[in-house]
């Protein structure tokens, strides 16, 4: 079984040679820069970690890891905006729009889309391709609940704006790995405690949404019950999900 | 055969019924805006057309051809935006940014381009889906040449631009009629005549691009040329292509 960090390196290193659609032209640049900005390659190794738990080789699933990312990628390069988040900087660095100009950061979230489905759509079955878009779209709407302030319930509006990449990160893999749908279920409800984790955890480092809403002590203590039902869901799977768990355990505990 | 108007029709009522994806929320509004705002429908049409004359049910290419309008209408969307075209007024009304903000526009047309992959993927075999995404990132590209004044070279800009999703027009029908792959060549050669063709007599309309580089006559001729191309293309297929031969007249003679 391959490390968190190995898998990590496998995402970077597909990342850093993959050959963009040639029509994207002079386009290609931003949607590079906005590739290289350092995140942390989340869901694509908790992807890769997946389809290896679940038998298949992680380089099978490279596609899909990368395509998520390129959704994630995305979704940041929109939300940056100024008629969104207007955020200039983004992990340390000018963001998309704040190095490239609005326009080509407008088109360049749009081509990271269409390419991430195009990745996606590499596989023989349209399955990996259908869990992406859905995924998609329940991400967008998320983002719609966020900036229009219409939802108050938090835990649907992270559900939607986080929660479905993190989920869709899972099932790629399962259909990578040609796990049945049958026997889809724990391995999905473990992805949707793993994304909650996630928010949770964000949340707590950036002093926002579930810190605000519970205080320090409640949210850590919200953190720790989801990574324990997360490790329940885990241990239903009939499988060596060591590595999962290990990621598990390093998503409770991050600190940046 | 149905006529064109009866495709139309088709391709109306079935976006008027269309129920998009229940994650994106109130943003449904200013995607059904985006739709409904009064175009010609002219590549589902020509897409409903190519899957009849090829002998399929035009019914059976309605999710693809509705895919190809969401794919127009996302970029219409995202082109009109202030940091692109500026256009507040787009076919007599205000443009989606401008009736319903930046933000939502943004969202909107992301939203439109998912909900168009997710139709594509409604077919059991990923072709569909596969020509679409092709197209869209060659749309992208030419959009960017357009925006960035990269591309002296007017053919190749419009085929990017415009031509893609024509050709994919024709080429999702083919492969919901299963035209064997090795019989496509003159229907993709016929749909890149008609692409050329309706950016041709749109230049000549808004008195722009062929119009500016050939003048009245200049550009005037080479429409009726290109439409005899498209002709002579069609002639070559083995299929009562009729309706598609009315459909090139059509685009030919059109005034608005």
């Amino acid at each position: 079984m391959n490390t968190p960090e190995e898998l990590r390196a496998l995402v970077e290193s597909y990342l850093a040679d993959l050959a963009l659609t040639p029509e994207v032209g002079g386009l290609d640049a931003s949607m590079r820069y906005a590739l290289e900005g350092g995140g942390k390659r989340v869901r694509p190794v908790l992807c890769l970690a997946t389809a290896e738990a679940a038998g298949a080789d992680p380089e099978a699933a490279l596609p899909a890891a990368a395509a998520l990312e390129l959704v994630h990628s995305f979704s940041l390069v929109h939300d940056d905006l100024p008629a969104l988040d207007d955020d200039e900087v983004r992990r340390g660095r000018p963001s998309t729009w704040a190095a490239h100009g609005e326009a080509v950061a407008i088109l360049a979230g749009d081509a990271l889309l269409a390419e991430a489905l195009r990745l996606a759509l590499s596989y023989p079955s349209p399955a990996v391709a259908r869990e992406l878009v859905q995924a998609t779209l329940g991400m967008i709407g998320g983002q719609y609940l966020d900036i229009t302030g219409g939802e108050q319930n938090l835990a649907a509006l992270h559900r939607l704006k986080t929660g479905c990449l993190f989920s869709a990160s899972v099932a790629c893999a399962l259909w990578v790995a040609e796990v049945p749908e049958g026997e889809q279920k724990p391995w999905r409800a473990f992805a949707d405690e793993v994304g909650l984790l996630f928010q949770i955890v964000d949340d707590i480092l950036d002093e926002d949404g579930y810190l605000l809403e519970r205080g320090a002590d409640g949210a850590r203590a919200l953190a720790d019950e989801t990574a324990e039902r997360a490790q329940a869901r885990l241990a239903e799977v009939d499988a060596d999900t060591s590595v999962l768990a290990g990621i598990v355990t390093g998503l409770a505990a991050r600190t940046s």
